[in-house]
């Protein structure tokens, strides 16, 4: 696309002036850092507490025991949110150390926002579906209304997977600030031999 | 975040040149279109072929007769792929046709493409574990292996369901091409009072 200034740090002019505090931000950035923690800290919190809740989700009674191991769908709710609580743990500290943005750290936290966001969220959904079988069951292919049975292991369950979707909500504000990060380091697209634009500007909108 | 120049026409500066081709494009942009307008083409038939696939799946044989409404998670995948479809046709139109891009028209498409990659991709994550559970049933819950009687009709779900996958793939770049689109028109932050930028400039990595 736009030629990329590789390595470039972002928001920091060559000609600098007083040169004292390496660590300085623009005010927009320092307003946005703690906001940025604050959410990258917050899916720690959801994926741990989902995991737990998920984890300890047993229920036995005369009809025998079921557990979120039974179910390959929680399982992978289990795993996603414990990769997500460790990627915010680690991204969080990340951010609250106030440093320069370089190019390549920036698409570094993107890319990982990225694959974080849709492997929680392709993660709720299926646990979602999977609750929504478990409650309504499927007569034409004569699958019980587990819940019925089980209410208490589907009332958890229901609850780790909202939890899920909470975090989903913050991967989805972070990968917009990552993007917005990374993109905004990147020249708009400016036509550049031959431009012929001056209808373009009669016409701002 | 940093001030942002309202309803500007991006990567046309207000002095422009000569003045005859007001669709002008920049030359990476001209070489990004056609590639972007065929990554919003693709859905349209991956989409299509998905919901078409999905809907005519039926299965009769003499335990009885499954069909994909049967499972509400496949009709889910049905009319995800109806509006996916539905928006694909109308974004690829629109991107054909050559047009300077305006700051409201990015964070429009940049928005809808955020919208429906998510929601697609949450349907075929659903989708993927409904059929995981027709192929592999579940003992604790005693949910049967549909799909050991209604083979068929799973060998057809589970195609529509890898194409659904396939316009997630092209989804996912085509977020990645209108969040790039919108927020390079940004400027990336800069300190702008009290600027001590020079260690950061002498330490580019």
């Amino acid at each position: 696309m736009s030629k990329m200034a590789d390595e470039k740090v972002m928001g920091a002019p060559a000609s600098g002036g007083g040169g004292e505090d390496a660590g300085e931000l623009s005010p927009a950035e320092a307003r946005v850092r703690p906001l940025e923690t604050l959410l990258r800290a917050a899916p720690l919190g959801l994926c741990v507490a989902a995991m737990a809740v998920m984890l300890r989700d047993t229920q036995t009674n005369e009809y025998g025991t079921v557990s979120y191991s039974d179910l390959g769908g929680f399982k992978y709710l289990v795993y996603a949110n414990g990769l997500c609580a460790a990627y915010s743990l680690v991204s969080a500290f990340y951010t609250a150390v106030p440093r320069p943005a370089t190019l390549s750290r920036s698409w570094i936290v993107f890319l990982l926002d990225q694959v974080f966001t849709y492997l929680i969220l392709a993660a709720g959904a299926a646990s979602a579906e999977l609750l929504y079988l478990a409650y309504n069951g499927d007569k034409e292919v004569t699958w019980s209304e587990a819940c019925g049975v089980f209410g208490g292991f589907c009332r958890q369950a229901k609850t780790s997977v909202a939890i899920t979707f909470g975090s989903v909500l913050c991967y989805i504000v972070l990968s917009l600030i990552s993007s917005y990060r990374l993109f905004s380091a990147y020249d708009a697209p400016v036509p550049s031999h031959g431009n012929k634009g001056v209808e373009i500007a009669a016409f701002p909108r």
